[in-house]
């Protein structure tokens, strides 16, 4: 049994590229690529198209621009007979309407707006903005753990008033949320965005990303993230593999997905450290931004002689907190 | 809110054994129940009280055994105002009830007996034999994702009628069941135990070891296992530091846990891999046992050349599957 309205959007090259700056090859995007066509997944998001006045080309790779000659590259001679779109996202506070082609003139299918709530007038604008240009779109509110309940209550009913897009993403971006969180939130956003579909993102800090996300599939939401391996900034995120694993639809298959991580995702994972860890979980337990806590991991990876000193990060954590 | 009769059974030094023959220092293992103490852990598990007939003393370590000097030297001198109780195991077809002393010669508090549903006899005989000497008992049913159902409804009606055992545990030895099927478990487990509590034991193969504990403990299972980090075979275990923050208990206290993970679990962590991993996935997804992922992991280990061929991996899984 499975239903058929349920969208994965892997996002391994956009969410794992707050990790390298979005400098991977083009041979490691063709082939998440190819992994995601070969098995089935609905959406893959290949990076950003953010703008280039507020990045620095010289400092981010290409997939926080996506200029469409690096995508045509990416998808030129890949069997896509199972209808794989290409998502790319643009951030609510760092990208410009301008930057995005006619829908005809682009290789993207769909443009994802990640805002915070407060920023939530320039997501629809650039949402609407990519609406009328031909594109599907969603907006994501990041870090729904953390905000200002009323100010929430109030962007979604403008979303829901002021734009056509497809799905609204509840996105934990602190990994803090519980299941009981999950059914808190969806019904909030399912209360005022009547005509929309949900949409579920994240994150590790406390091993429940994958949990929260299925938690979320039962309370009806349809759009889901995930990235191969769970590759993303601190502890990641929902894995890819696992999603595809629980889900009965059999146009996914898995086999694919297992080979690109262990074709480029495990050499990338021999270089860098994500997934759980005793700094994430006390951020995420403690409903905050992983920032001190991968500072706190740098200092592992440095060999650092305070690297294991926990319960002074907590201690410092649990004051910074209050 | 929280509900005081869960009781945190912590099985770092027990469960973990299992990864390194039982072989910690008994500066670890005091650290471990020093730590427990202070944070008002229920009880915490110090080893298996196996049969030195069945394990090598040679091979084994001490806390296979758990003689009673061994464990003196664990706790004397020890602050326990908390009143942590010291659990040991006995492995139903592997030890024997000549091995428990009476309870007044003894500092263990909890013989926990775990079986299989086939020796449940063997595990009913060792239950009654330490009830009888003065202990509190458990049974804990492994590998529960993977039995006959019509025996397995048989062994729990035998505990039922033929023991006093104060709690039945649901062990997910193989990492391999959802939220639905704990709950299906929980249902059939209290549908038959009428007269105990009930357990939960879950390994994080696919990353849900926590989430499922929550799910148990939602549906008024009240005893619950974890280890310090999730240390333990394969992909670990539910991550006692995880479970202490979810419950809102006053009398726990983190702070002991986060810091004995830095002085004695990391450490440890440096020399041997536990931790989610794609073949634990596949061996949790297939629901199979972790060995054939773990002589996977040895690959890695070794940096054969064939440590990332997970796609091949799961080909052999899935045909060992069928």
């Amino acid at each position: 049994m499975f239903r058929p309205e349920i969208k994965v959007c892997d996002c391994t090259i956009r969410d794992g590229g707050l990790m390298n700056s979005s400098n991977f090859s083009l041979e490691t995007v063709r082939n998440v690529y190819k992994a995601a066509c070969a098995s089935g997944i609905d959406y893959v998001e290949l990076g950003y198209r953010n703008s280039k006045d507020m990045f620095d080309p010289k400092e981010f790779g290409p997939w926080r621009f996506c200029d469409e000659d690096m995508l045509k590259q990416v998808i030129t001679g890949v069997d896509n007979h199972k209808g794989t779109k290409i998502a790319v996202m643009q951030d609510a506070h760092k990208a410009v309407a301008e930057d995005v082609l006619s829908r005809e003139d682009s290789v993207i299918d769909m443009i994802r707006i990640a805002t915070y709530v407060k920023d939530v007038d320039k997501a629809i604008h650039l949402a609407n903005s990519a609406q009328a240009k031909g594109y599907e779109t969603t907006i994501n509110i990041m870090s729904v753990s953390n905000v200002n309940e009323r100010e929430l209550d109030e962007a979604l009913q403008q979303i829901e008033n002021e734009t056509k897009v497809q799905a609204v993403y509840i996105v934990d971006s602190f990994g803090a949320m519980y299941s009981e969180d999950i059914d808190y939130m969806v019904k909030k956003f399912r209360s005022i965005l009547k005509t929309k579909e949900l949409g579920i993102h994240c994150h590790n800090q406390q091993q429940l990303g994958y949990a929260n996300t299925i938690e979320a599939i039962i309370r009806d939401v349809n759009y889901v993230d995930s990235t191969l391996y769970g590759f993303g900034r601190a502890a990641g995120n929902c894995p890819t593999e696992l999603i595809v694993g629980f889900l009965k639809n059999p146009k996914y298959n898995i086999r694919p997905l297992l080979e690109v991580i262990g074709t480029d995702i495990m050499p990338i994972r021999e270089t860098m450290h994500w997934g759980y860890s005793i700094p994430y979980m006390i951020a995420g337990m403690l409903n905050l931004h992983p920032q001190d806590a991968m500072n706190m991991m740098k200092l592992e990876q440095d060999g650092h002689e305070d690297k294991f000193k926990y319960a002074q990060f907590y201690d410092k954590m649990v004051e910074e907190d209050f």
